[in-house]
């Protein structure tokens, strides 16, 4: 081992995201040590370095915080408690704890924003029934219900036509402890995210606005360049710099919006690389993986210039069929252009076991290679990202 | 980990090749097992299941073949015998214990690609002193000594320039049990490489004509596309085609080629992933590193076209200096658009220690970025292509 210092990456996780750090890390010769729930966790299997424990144990991430030059994230279900202790003992960690706080409490984000003037959906802290009430009298029925922690990919978001059915979330949530926040049902038209990465001192860049398809909650597809009015795109990339620049962001951090007829919101915040960039490792000049791990070294960033007129993303879920897309790699690999990634992951239905890019001329060229790919990965000749 | 089999790779040896198979093989989720030399090998530190020992040791590449599916190699240095071992086994060996045999060998190459009606330089195998004064009388003095085995980067290579310096080097051979062969010396105008896939079965890519920049018998810098007749790259790939599948290759070979005049001849072959195609891990839609996996592991073969319409490469030779890229980082990255490839090893005078890729509109914009960044890293001002 090279013993000069000052180039060792903690990754509390050890899921995808720090997988694909992984991947990013080989090149610059960034050292990873990986705190992971399991030794068979997709990055733990790549990585020489790994520590096997709880993100929530504070020894684990003691010895984690010894054993490298900063520490980051491939998911936020840390306690941002002992990561404000470990900042108080002189560890780096990046995004700080405070980023870290704010990322997993919607509704603290959805107050911040919407005080510092940004565009968000009509919300409001829920404490009690009548709470709902009030708010579904003033937007109108349905209501939408978040947790305001731990939710994804769907999960922890009800849609109420009724004060009864929100009775019913609200029962279940003060069971559980979970803090809930209403939020205006709004007609969607579609979905962006921006992806923006900030240095300490403030260098920053963001990725061109990447439209993210979404489907019961689930992204299934991206594309770039989005369909969105060029005055909008602009406005989405200066949000998310303000937004950087307010929580003093330093590492990636995924922007969501919704579009609501002729206006951008503010969905929620994720201050790690997120799948919603996914399609930067091939198809921007720099991947926002080596990004995040440039951000959170103190290193210059990378261009963000995409590598082609088009790039199209395709999330490889596990079908309900029960295919494996590790089992037909040969067949996805046939799609001449196509860019198959597979996150080492045991396949289960709905599960995001890999993903599929490819980059074109247009769109459509993109598409179809990426949906050629996919539809062969997951055994489903029709349309690989309906469900 | 996943016991469903058949997608694990053993290499031997773990310097920056398979280092940067390591890069490839985990979008792919393909399971590495390295043989290295010592565990502070650059591919050992980012692989997590290393062997240590001798490629010698029959009992080292019994253990490597009992670990994955095939068997492949970051180098030649292998006794084909003892893979011939392995094949007789039951195990596969990707190339072959035969087109290993043969990359060791250069006097073979020469004679056997000559048979074939290939172009070669003119040479001759040597025995003795009076062989060499043959062949010096017929083609002229100096002649080109090489050692048969073993060469590279310029070592094993000796330009005579009379009979009395031939004796010198041919007493040196003969006490180290070194087979020379004579080659012509011939005014080299410049020279290029091919890469070469091919998989079982014969399915065979190759990738645009490599132009390889040396300076002191080492490749200093790559360039695609190469300034070479549209008729002498399309002689150079028929060539390359021919040659992978005179041997039966399986993998990714490079073979080199001389411009003298306005004719190609053949130089050496190098039956694996090879410095004059790292440009592709950028530059070309499959690097020829996730090729040489996938063809060794009969999988279908990427498509090899340019990203962009230039590609530069420049290695980052250890300078005599002392000064290591690796404390250069930062000031390497501040280059917009530069790709830097850090190998992991210890910086010596004359080590290639990296290098750096940028692509372009035209070779000149290519080669300004990537000069920026390798003078930056190497310390170096002027041109940190000339030694």
């Amino acid at each position: 081992m090279r013993d000069r210092g000052g180039r060792t990456v903690g990754i509390v996780g050890a899921g995808q995201l720090a997988r694909m750090m992984a991947q990013a890390a080989i090149p610059l010769d960034i050292r990873l040590v990986l705190l992971a729930a399991s030794a068979s966790d997709g990055a733990a299997r790549v990585v020489p370095d790994v520590i096997v424990g709880n993100p929530d144990d504070p020894d684990a991430l003691d010895e984690l915080a010894r054993r490298c030059d900063v520490i980051t994230f491939d998911h936020e279900l840390v306690d941002p408690r002992l990561l404000a202790d470990l900042e108080r003992q002189g560890h780096r960690v990046w995004p700080s704890s405070s980023t870290m706080s704010v990322a997993q409490d919607k509704r603290r984000q959805r107050t911040e924003l919407s005080a510092a003037g940004m565009p968000v959906p009509a919300f409001a802290a829920i404490e009690s029934l009548a709470d709902i009430e009030a708010f579904g009298a003033g937007t109108g029925w349905p209501v939408v219900l978040k947790a305001s922690r731990g939710g994804y990919d769907g999960r922890g978001v009800w849609i109420v036509q009724t004060a009864a059915a929100a009775r019913s979330v609200l029962d279940g949530a003060t069971a559980n402890g979970t803090v809930l926040l209403a939020e205006q049902c709004l007609p969607l038209d579609r979905e962006f995210a921006v992806i923006v990465a900030r240095r300490e001192g403030g260098e920053v860049v963001t990725y061109p606005v990447t439209e993210t398809v979404q489907r019961a909650g689930i992204c299934r597809e991206l594309r770039v360049p989005c369909a969105l009015a060029p005055n909008l795109a602009w406005e989405a990339e200066d949000i998310a710099i303000s937004i950087a620049g307010m929580y003093g962001l330093v590492g990636i951090m995924a922007v969501e919006f919704f579009l609501v007829g002729d206006r951008i919101l503010v969905n929620e915040l994720a201050p790690r690389p997120h799948n919603s960039g996914h399609w930067t490792i091939e198809g921007a000049a720099t991947s926002q993986f080596a990004q995040h791990l440039r951000a959170v070294l103190d290193l210059p960033l990378g261009a963000t210039a995409p590598t082609a007129p088009a790039i199209v993303t395709i999330n490889l879920l596990g079908p309900d069929s029960g295919a494996d897309p590790w089992d037909r790699l040969a067949a996805g690999l046939a799609t001449p252009g196509a860019h198959v990634h597979l996150y080492g992951k045991t396949a289960r239905p709905g599960r995001k076991l890999g993903h599929v890019t490819a980059v074109g001329e247009t769109l459509g060229a993109a598409r179809g290679a990426a949906t050629s790919a996919a539809a062969r990965l997951l055994d489903k000749p029709g349309n690989p990202t309906l469900s």
